[in-house]
């Protein structure tokens, strides 16, 4: 610590230091799924391990605890430097507590059970992947432990993602949920169903990605600071707030998949590039959650960019775009760009209706998994009676089922419902950007989203990690976290579509 | 250090790291000049100088200088590993042996005078950049003095680009070389001079990339394992041996300057792919010297891609890819690509000829700016006089003169004779590939470079810094260096071309 230093800043250099090693981390991840040449891949390896050894001594290191302790009894600090470190502790307990020996095992079993799980995925045999799934949920249970040995092992995880949540509350939102969509989806599914083939016009990479482009240069992607990038799966990433890259990938004959994809990650970009630029290298700055992460991609996917006020306005500009678009009226556009689909099993490709119940499938399994309430061995059959039972469609293999998602693979338990969450969150924050520009619809129908934007950035991505997340919707919307908002949403642009008035 | 670790593994771990932090500071550097958003810049120098601190407090830790002291008097170890050992001890004395205030002063310094540097050269007036240019030079002394007080500072520097190289040693070669250049030049000059402009027609950029890829690939650039990007300046990067990054950039009224630029780069990024990759993180496997990687650019660019044995098979494949070529005849074709330009004061633009008495003007500056036998206010005036003597131009300006160049700016003295020694190695090695392939001529017309290469790889790219320079050459070439097959190599193009025969 150098001289004349105060505590607080000590710390904030501190944390500025981590931060800082986190978007080099961005980085190599960014060119790793975007420009590395193929045979830098151990190299790739050895460059992410060694950085992050060296991130978690410094994350763990005695004089950021004591830091911290010293600074959490300080009450001349004012409430953005409070929250500061508070998020420091919550990062410093859930690095400090997990001992060196157990961090190993987990690094190692996580690698071998990726490995094991492409290989069963591609066989479609669950037996390959189920021992490697065991390890990693009785190491995930090992580290919950260590973090806080007085909570249910679960609620531990479900913190890294989503900061105070607990099953206790999933488990009522959740069913509220889950009683509205089954019934939901059953109506919808006795009514004609749309056609889409109106969109299935070939559509070269090159005119996708100049599209692509100016569309998120419309809704407010900072160019200047950030990037935009073809990779095999659509992400959000970079360098920090000010470097902040997004990718998609292009199918040429559904256009409609890149467009919103792509509007999706610029929802992500726009919270990154929105973050308070003055405290940007601190944890204050940052997202809340990853569910309010998600709030920020679903709110310009779902609730902008899937409306009927946004293409009113877009529409004759997209069939300039793409000529064959223009017999399709706005009505037939509409209902199939949001047709549900029951036939998919598949949980990134699933539909806005069909999405939550997905997530809800799988937080199920992977919270009895935790509890120790359901044996891997039995997961099969669990997801495929809870598919047929809420989506009514049973996988047709493994592959299709229980294997179809990398994230128990990455011992990621406790990630699934940050995207159902995000739904929700959406639904609330455009239902209270609403009602303070009442105007707003005119707005997205005449293309400008700056009165949108800026509830935002005033609401979400400037407050960042300042308060927890009931009291960042309270301050937003009036209200802590509540489904019906979204439920109000799904009626309201399904019900028409579907002849329910 | 782990537990059953020998001490030399334990010290190859933490050369490892080194080399791997080495590895993300490239890729850092390579992102910033290729893909960066433009408003990422002050991050990125946060990035930068954080890996930077990092890297410094592991490359100069008590644990590894007493790794290294341990080792150096053990006897058991193998020549290559003695050679680490003795690589690392280089490194350690240079990066331990300057004290933080020095360090944190030079790293203002440097980055004052290259702000003060830009403004001047636009300006064209060395007085708002003498001042740096004073300080920097009084650091570099400190610099040099805390490195190793018992030896010429100029040394010392130059010890960092081309480890062993001395001012007695540079003082020699360089007088043997301009006494023969200089009425060499001169012979020249009062010769008919060759037409230059049949290589003047217009080519894009994309079709210049499309042959620039053919060509590297050709030669044997690994795409496997490397990339080629646009970029202002051209440089060879990237992140380690398996990742080597080349750019360029492209005229398009000016093809061959980008096509000599990516052969170039090409040559460069061959010796890092070509380097022992069971070593490739330690230092025993580096580049040996800033000329001997010059060495390899060169012999590249002008004794394979300049030479008529070359463009015999290679220039009707570039006849078919430019069609304005197709009138041109091979000698036609070599005279303008080897023009002599005596119109030409830019160190960057020199031919072959002028070249190195553009280096070895610099070096007589810089070592008596060094010596103290030259203040920087003698500096313009110091220049402009040698240029006059030796390249027979007057500097139109500071701009054009004394500020053309970066490399003070950056403190970077010493660097300038490598250049001029890679040209002087390139010569001696590309006759000793030819003496011991006597068909090498006919193997590079039919574009056949596979043994060029493999004595490359065997003789410099996989030795690395197993020997130091003079032992390297000696055992490629039969002797250290000896600038005598430069002399012959200037000779035997440029006599027959401007018919001096």
């Amino acid at each position: 610590m150098a001289t004349n230093q105060t505590p607080y800043s000590a710390l904030t250099q501190r944390l500025s230091e981590l931060t800082t090693l986190d978007e080099i981390e961005g980085l190599l991840h960014w060119d790793q799924e975007v420009t590395m040449p193929p045979g830098a891949a151990e190299a790739r390896g050895r460059q992410v391990s060694v950085l992050g050894v060296l991130r978690h001594e410094r994350a763990t290191s005695d004089t950021l605890g004591s830091l911290i302790r010293q600074l959490e009894g300080d009450r001349t600090l004012v409430p953005e430097q409070q929250a500061n470190v508070r998020e420091a502790r919550r990062a410093f307990d859930r690095a400090q507590g997990i001992p060196p020996d157990l961090v190993r095992q987990w690094g190692e079993a996580t690698v071998m059970a990726h490995g094991a799980w492409v290989k069963a995925r591609t066989a479609s045999d669950f037996q390959l992947f189920a021992p490697h799934l065991e390890r990693l949920v009785a190491l995930a249970r090992a580290r919950a432990a260590a973090i806080d040995p007085n909570r249910p092992a679960y609620d531990v995880l479900i913190d890294a993602y989503e900061p105070g949540m607990t099953m206790e509350r999933l488990d009522g939102i959740f069913s509220e949920l889950r009683d509205f969509l089954v019934p939901f989806l059953a109506k919808i599914r006795a009514k004609p169903q749309p056609d889409t083939t109106c969109l299935h016009g070939e559509v070269s990479q090159p005119d996708q990605e100049r599209v692509a482009r100016e569309m998120a240069e419309a809704l407010g992607f900072d160019f200047a600071h950030g990037r935009m990038d073809t990779a095999v799966h659509p992400f959000c990433g970079g360098a920090g707030a000010t470097d902040v890259r997004i990718t998609t990938r292009y199918r040429t004959d559904r256009f409609q998949q890149s467009l919103l994809a792509v509007v999706h990650e610029t929802g992500h970009a726009m919270y990154e590039q929105g973050r308070d630029r003055n405290l940007a290298d601190q944890p204050v700055s940052m997202a809340r959650s990853m569910g309010v992460h998600e709030s920020q991609s679903l709110l310009w996917e779902t609730q902008v960019a899937r409306s009927e006020a946004f293409w009113r306005g877009r529409l004759p500009w997209l069939q300039k775009q793409y000529p064959f678009l223009q017999a399709v009226s706005l009505p037939q556009f509409m209902s199939a760009l949001n047709a549900v689909d029951f036939t998919n099993a598949i949980r990134v490709n699933a539909d806005e209706v069909n999405y939550p119940l997905h997530v809800i499938l799988r937080y199920e399994l992977e919270r009895d998994l935790l509890n120790g309430d359901l044996a891997v061995a039995d997961l099969p059959e669990a997801w495929n009676q809870r598919s047929e039972a809420w989506l009514a469609i049973v996988p047709a293999s493994d592959a299709e089922g229980v294997l179809q998602d990398i994230h128990w693979s990455m011992g990621a338990f406790g990630y699934f419902p940050s995207y159902t969450l995000g739904a929700l969150y959406a639904a609330q924050l455009f239902g209270a950007a609403q009602q303070a520009h009442p105007d707003l619809n005119d707005q997205l129908t005449a293309g400008d989203f700056s009165s949108l934007r800026s509830w935002l950035r005033q609401h979400v991505h400037q407050p960042g990690s300042r308060w927890e997340t009931d009291e960042l919707l309270r301050r937003a919307t009036g209200s802590a976290l509540d489904c019906s908002w979204f439920i109000r949403h799904i009626e309201q642009r399904y019900r028409p579509m579907y002849g329910m008035v």
